[in-house]
């Protein structure tokens, strides 16, 4: 295992230090417990968006912390879920007022724990509304999660909420929006390598050097089938027939096509999948309204890539557009 | 050697096309020869901006195609120069009567190539302007240049020369400023893996599973010393002191930090990083006034992270700031 790290103890909390020495423009991090919030949080009379998960998914979540987007970000340990306590810790930091969404990820622990902490945070008189994303059609269920897991949609529930909310929009209003992204939108993918996790030292899971896994979760969780590898189209073909079939999308559908890297793999790589999969959906009568190509929900240094691919309408779009600024994603502003 | 490609041959045209796809609004692709113009190129009366190299360090340089930047960018085969006649179809189609600055890294072969079609530019009647980079301080000479590499300043001076250029400015002075922030900026990068060029099929070089480079060069080629894996403190510790002694910084600068990864490091580990440059630049009593995290000059899936810091005054601060809308940097519109 080779990594750019001190003490696997101190992974997360040292990035979490970085973060804020390098984006004090844009957020500020609390710590014990640990979770980032905008820099003018609270803001007063907005619906608040709060979003966690295991760290080692970044940019997910700390990196879509700012303007137009998320609120607040609660980072667990490496693969692990946040704590309810972090959960509600955030949750009370960034409400002001107008209640607050949380967009969770579907995985056992980090339903449970949002769960809890959203009981808590009602409690003491915040209203609080949660939405589950579970976009990866690769399998039912997995190692850590009852169900559909939730991948990339996740991303553009967090841009399109945070923009809903942005706007002024009510708490059920933005929550509405969140579940239309999260049932108009499908995932899948794929590793060719596998990752370490700094505690244990030594890969998730091994791989044979000829080999890769398609429907791969992005904590190294089983997929679908593991094959030799192929060419980009055949891989690309794969994935986006699994995704496409299921919603399913259809002749004339606008969509936006999301190619995301999984931490490990270069840009170069992945404008190549981009290409195999604007050439598909050009032959299923797509339209590419929108697109998304880079690292943006990863599983630490793994190679591979996920396809995801959301259905847009005129609303989802203006939401997409408007400003956001944040340290992973912003433009507008 | 596991990529996301399909044959060897094709990887950069097909790179290229899934950026033509993606980025419609930002850019345009042509082929044969192989060159990415700005979407309203040429722009009337403003000096244009091109920048090229070998492919394989991508966002570098067709990311920075777009307002307040590139205003071409010549994508080489992997790690190979453009040809004298890409640079050229891109000088002439991006002139807009005020002339075309050259940004080139000290590389002999782009060195070389740039010159050459700077004068066949120059024999049509295109006034062209040439800067060469070479902020690498881990070593004088190396496999592919002689004197000192150009690395990560290089996205600094397409970045603050880019909006010198868009605010109107002749083209001596946007050439002035990419001198000033090539003079005022040092670099210096490390490996932990090293990468695998498609058509080569096996890694550039052998890299132990305990060792690591320092001063490593984005091809690849050799840098100052190999020695066993250390902690991200020690190596950003090494690569900071040979950055701030050579210019050197003293006490009392503004600078720009830059942390970049190599392609295949995960942002998790850029930021434990940065957290170390952060407070090696406060111990030296240097003021980070921007700073700039992520993978912007890379060496293909290349495992590992370079630092630059960046000397700043007002005029710096101010062109970096300025509005930038192109793939990989987007801020201000």
């Amino acid at each position: 295992m080779k990594k750019l790290i001190n003490k696997p103890d101190d992974v997360v909390r040292e990035e979490l230090q970085g973060m804020a020495a390098a984006h004090a423009d844009l957020l500020r991090v609390h710590f014990d417990p640990d979770y980032i919030v905008r820099a003018d949080a609270p803001v007063r009379g907005k619906a608040a968006v709060v979003s966690g998960g295991g760290s080692g998914h970044e940019p997910l979540h700390g990196g879509f912390v700012g303007t137009g987007m998320l609120d607040a970000a609660c980072p667990g340990a490496v693969f692990t879920s946040p704590t309810p306590d972090q959960i509600l810790a955030a949750t009370k930091a960034v409400d002001g007022g107008a209640g607050v969404l949380h967009i969770v990820k579907n995985y056992t622990g980090d339903v449970m724990n949002f769960e809890m902490a959203a009981d808590l945070a009602r409690g003491e008189g915040i209203r609080v509304e949660a939405v589950v994303m579970n976009d990866d059609v690769a399998v039912q269920d997995s190692l850590y999660t009852a169900g559909r897991r939730g991948v990339g949609v996740t991303v553009l529930a967090e841009k399109i909420g945070g923009a809903a909310a942005e706007q002024g929009r009510p708490l059920a209003d933005v929550a509405g929006v969140c579940r239309k992204v999260n049932a108009q939108g499908r995932s899948m993918g794929m590793a060719l390598t596998s990752c370490a996790v700094p505690h244990a030292g030594k890969p998730t899971f091994d791989l044979p050097a000829d080999e890769m896994e398609i429907g791969i979760g992005i904590h190294g969780e089983p997929g679908r089938t593991r094959m030799k590898i192929r060419s980009a189209a055949e891989i690309t073909e794969m994935l986006a027939r699994s995704v496409l079939d299921d919603l399913p999308f259809v002749r004339g559908d606008a969509v936006l096509a999301f190619v995301n890297g999984m931490g490990g793999t270069p840009l170069m790589e992945l404008y190549v999948v981009y290409n195999e999969l604007a050439r598909i959906c050009a032959g299923r009568g797509l339209w590419i309204a929108r697109s998304l190509v880079g690292s943006y929900i990863t599983s630490l240094e793994m190679a591979g890539c996920s396809l995801t691919l959301l259905k847009l309408d005129d609303e989802l779009i203006r939401l997409w557009d408007a400003p956001v600024r944040t340290a992973a994603l912003r433009w507008g502003m």
